[in-house]
């Protein structure tokens, strides 16, 4: 790829990472700068996963000031290419309606996949510390059988765990059996439940109801890695004593740099995809 | 589930095994006969994989006589279920105007996931056979990231092949990359060839042309597992002197019972969908 | 195993766990108390890990007051069975002037095997914990090829980190090759140094001297497994910037549980090569 | 390795494939011929694997006259190095006599290590063809946990089996345990022989006898891989109807380049080693 005039705007510590990475590769970086805010030479702005915390400013957490969204997109021309991660559709709009072609990285399947993998690392290192067994040799039943949970199977199973899938889809079901782990299908789910040492779940909708936890044995760990409100009836599971961990945005905690990578990768193939 | 009435329709060695299968999971289980061809008792009748080689008549080799197609269609009631795999449209389309509800198991997502790991099993003996070195720590290039490749790849990397995977998809190339092969993209697919020393393809179209099997070294070992025609110009291959095998059916020929299994596994899924 | 009669005496969690499993197995199970410490019951009488810590008494951190050793061997009778770990040679001495057959179940290599397995998940835990990538495509040296070198490699290929062993034999060098990851003789390590993102040393020898920490990447993390000194410089690591880790006893800290299971297993095995 | 001059000395296919391989490194090679057989030239001279058939004369089915062992002890000076495979003790002590250090390559460690490869893939070639079920998910017996039973489990495992081994040692029990696959103890292994699908033995002792064998189901494939006699009843096996194959000599025959590899690096470390 030719070498790119970059400006990284707003951000947390991926977002300077992001910057060395571009840097390393040979193009020209900028770092925005509240103060005289200015757009004039990049190509390509670089803004931050999530784009916005408050819907109203840019998610800078390093930036002293505030800055507001309209004030970017305002200030931005039409040859310039803006980007950010995670961009609520009222936001997108409103980059339209300035002419604004605003693309979202995150949006991505290959970011997707990819932050799988320090999600799982991150998920790994939370069921160590939080048990007093080894994963090795242990019952570990993972809810669904997406991104995450495709790339969780293969590290615990990778680490000696006897790993359970539990999936809907009869396609799904085929997958688990071919790839060696143990099928459990979601209707048989109930049986399996209290010969569990660690749950993890990925399903974003209440699968850990009342009823499934207590089934589960009281010294079992569940970890919950779907999105808020996430898949698990944390109240409930407090009341009967069973540990449970609602861990969020793995990947910048666990792996920033990574991360940062898995950023900069995709951006370079949203480039290469446009001809830029 | 409840035991009913089966009824097998010509077919191979699958189907005679399917018979067994199905018998032993405490199913009635007749097998189809030339003569008086009837099917008053059946609940659901298993016709072969595939329906028909002749366009005529159903594919039976252990038959002495020929089953015309139509004769199936018109003795046939609507209560009962008439499932086969492999089915051409046509004959979709004539049991439709007979009022039949022809069911298609070969065309389950399922199966298809599940007739992957004879296939790739089915390969890995050829390549062991035909190849003077080990697949242990040999290059290995996979075309495509489909079914069988992504069976394939895993099956290979647990021997301990260096396993290259091809694919077109930034999708796939993630995947690939997360699942610790080493990612081709098609566009670079060139520069790869003269290194490996096993080639298996996946891809239904004319992937390995004369120019990347000139890049290919004499020695290396070419395995074709896309249906007819293939994607290797078979004819150009021979010239340079590189070993190919255009392997087909492989399920059906490595292991006859698994397929059956698989079959008859699939068959259950389509009648527990139904609610039979 | 017919039930029989234990006492668990001192040690730490690892110890009650001990009881507990011992007691679900349906045998007769009594803990030490230090007042009127008495041996009149048990057949076997299991010390803790390691025996002792201050060469006086017994290692028994819940007990408010101190248990001698002396008081120990004088109170047992010959008829009894005595075991603890990690017992001094000056230990096993004293006890056989008293006709006391005093066995180290920390000896036994089947436990040190499985004792590799806590470690490594430790292992695996601190790498992911102090890392701002993932272990997922980073390159991993590991110095050894021991228990707890092949148990490492193998979780870290799990989990999809590029593995490479250094280990001094061509035996060990041959069985890394043939498990797939990459081998480096010692006399080569120099060059591997500046490339690797982990390393694990598991060798009791200064292996990480100053001109290999020297060589080392800065941001590399070094996690030393080996006992007490360990194998790495760790004041010059300091001075270099390079962040390390002494890591001990991890079995214990990271999966209790699994480490009393361990011990009982080992315990039962010498007690069946005893014919008891 | 500074350049060498190399003569290869009868042999099978492997002796050539060796030539090729010396030559392409970059060292002298030279072949034996019957007519006017001289060791003038070489530094190194090797025999091949095994050494001598009929204890007569060298291994050399290429060559159309015998070569006595006598003859080649005469012409060899003390100055150049003997090497050959599988020699006998009492060509041993003859060439001592003559005051010929002759050595056994296929004495070492690392050789025998990494000829344990080709002969799991030649095992695994074996069962794909002579079996109706795929080696994923069938239960899988290995017999013994030396160099061939580790790298057929790994591979079998990587494949999809369920692995179980069978071994005596607690030692090897804990490994067994450790790396994931079910450990079967000796005195246990009568319990597990009727659920097996394929049975490989690798110990060179009766081990499958007619007891052992009645309890296996007849549709079972054993593969015995251990040299003669094996350590399977064969003519039981027969009566039962139980498929035997046992094969011998399997990296010659499935991988002749890989094997004649694995030699070439077991000679370099035997070079290396005496500072040659």
């Amino acid at each position: 790829m030719e070498a790119k005039k970059f400006m990284i705007l707003g951000g947390d510590n991926r977002s300077i990472e992001l910057a060395n990475l571009l840097y390393r590769d040979g193009h020209n970086v900028t770092i925005s700068h509240i103060e005289g805010l200015s757009f004039k030479d990049p190509d390509i702005i670089i803004g931050p996963l999530p784009f916005s915390k408050d819907d109203k400013t840019i998610n800078a957490p390093f930036h002293i000031e505030k800055i507001p969204i309209e004030m970017v997109f305002e200030r931005i021309n039409k040859d310039q290419l803006l980007m950010a991660g995670n961009i609520k559709e009222d936001h997108k709009k409103k980059a339209k309606d300035y002419g604004i072609d605003f693309i979202d990285y995150f949006g991505r399947e290959e970011l997707q996949v990819l932050n799988a993998i320090p999600t799982a690392e991150g998920a790994l290192k939370l069921a160590i510390e939080n048990s007093a067994i080894t994963l090795h040799d242990s019952n570990v039943l993972i809810l669904g059988f997406g991104r995450i949970g495709k790339v969780l199977a293969k590290m615990l199973y990778g680490i000696g765990a006897n790993v359970y899938v539990a999936a809907r889809k009869t396609e799904d079901i085929a997958w688990i059996n071919a790839l060696s782990y143990r099928a459990v299908r979601l209707n048989q789910l109930d049986e399996y439940m209290d010969n569990m040492d660690f749950v993890f779940n990925t399903v974003p909708s209440l699968i850990l109801n009342k009823e499934r936890l207590e089934r589960l044995h009281r010294k079992a760990l569940v970890i919950d890695l779907a999105s808020k409100p996430g898949g698990v009836d944390f109240k409930w599971a407090e009341e009967l004593g069973i540990n449970t961990i609602h861990a969020l945005g793995l990947p910048g905690k666990v792996a920033p740099v990574t991360a940062a990578r898995i950023i900069k990768d995709t951006i370079y193939n949203i480039l290469e995809e446009r001809g830029i």
